[in-house]
């Protein structure tokens, strides 16, 4: 099987810049090569997989309701839990290497989860956790660009 | 997004029949233009992609563990969720009908879990349960072409 | 930790007699100083839970939401899971033998997650499933005093 | 059902100072009347459930893995639930409020689903998260009587 990348962020926007963001990912994601893996929502998350799509890659979303139909119109195949954000740690497993755009409190629980499980995270405009001296690992990107290109190096380095 | 068809039954042979059984269903899934969704391991699982496959098809797999790496390798698109069995559930819901072949404890929860929610399943060789005067309504069939046709049909009706 | 017995069945009784059933069940339970484990709903969960507090016995109930005000009042230690029908297979892990009362799908589900992880279920006017010449092993028991007696036995062999 | 703390931290002490702090922790929760819960381990789990139960509390521990017999010995009522990291949100879903003593990206998971969920967290030396000019709303305090007062103050507040 060939790399995944995951996708996280807010299923809402409250920031105009990070859909535009989003869907470039998306599309470096797929010209890249690499399968989109996301929460299958609205937000980051349907730019994302909008990007990938129309660049010709192929989408997954992990949805936490339990209807298939929860996914945004770009997600190629829906997988429905019902497990809510239990879910967030199958989005982390089932990928190689995160990109974390924006996102709210869901957003940080898969960062965290992804550290946990020895996944890397790059980060785009995303939260920062430090405890004491020491700072959780996620790699500062500026651009969709970078944030693409890094990922995709660290998810080969992981293989 | 396209019809669904979960196939579900043991990870390891218990029956010679199952494996020609298991790849037929698979190659006439993919014939009848769905997708094939099922738990990623061996056995009728494996015999069901690699039937798909071999035709052409798209398969999902749902793996219990945490590792990608431990899906069969005519699996196409591998979630690992690290749930265990909790992960019956998200075949279940993530299918428009089931086929089960066979098939020990598992398969039988999976069967439960399918007419819990309301998913229809076609039954090869597998489970049957009663409760005092009435049965679970696990359909009948004989053949892989009679477990497919009637699978898709219901599927059809569910949408 | 002492013994915990699971009990199981339907959240909204489909036979009146399954009513004074499960809350025998719950009080003989307390009676032999085992905890209750169950999915905290009412019905037969609720007797059975009823039945144990009277006796002055513990009751835990594992929720399929994502509240702890679901459970019913006889529930002494609520776990809201978020996980519907997933939190299924917590129950099955979480006590030593299971009682089955009646029960619809869901129930179902239950006996086979839990002879899958090779728990003992006993089963009053419950589920028979059999596969050809084999029949899932839940030892059928004919009355309240009969079912605690067998589950706490086969509880204590399985330690 | 009366209140329940949660106390999330880390399994293997990275810190001499925290084992002090939890045990005082769970010798206040169990003082204040409220059940403790927590992911069942060690670590600051099983300082926090010795000081619970050493004060007459109770103590509930949700596990990671499929045995019971993984719980810490100051556990009162285990759940195992085979899930792993996706436990994490049946912590924070079935407690008022938390308590996060140190941790490592586990913990800090578990502080994002509890904030996601909208449950106050009290933090001790443990993470802080921000993203752009806004903070994470954790708490903080600078000592185990402080944490208790705050996590049942605030526990009280969103009943």
């Amino acid at each position: 099987m060939g790399l995944v990348i995951g996708v996280i962020g807010e299923s809402a926007f409250t920031d105009a810049e990070h859909d535009a963001l989003a869907e470039e990912v998306g599309r470096r994601v797929a010209a890249a090569g690499a399968a989109l893996i996301c929460g299958g929502l609205g937000g980051v998350m349907e730019a994302a997989c909008r990007g990938a799509r129309g660049a010709g890659g192929r989408t997954i979303g992990i949805l936490p309701g339990l209807e298939r139909a929860g996914a945004n119109p770009f997600v190629d195949v829906a997988v429905a839990t019902g497990l809510g954000q239990a879910r967030n740690v199958l989005i982390v497993l089932s990928c190689d290497a995160l990109i974390a755009i924006g996102g709210g409190f869901g957003t940080l629980s898969e960062i965290a989860l992804a550290l946990r499980h020895g996944k890397p995270v790059v980060g785009l405009k995303t939260w920062q956790a430090t405890r004491g001296e020491s700072a959780a690992p996620v790699v500062p990107v500026a651009s969709a660009e970078e944030a693409v290109r890094e990922a995709v190096r660290l998810a080969r380095e992981g293989r």
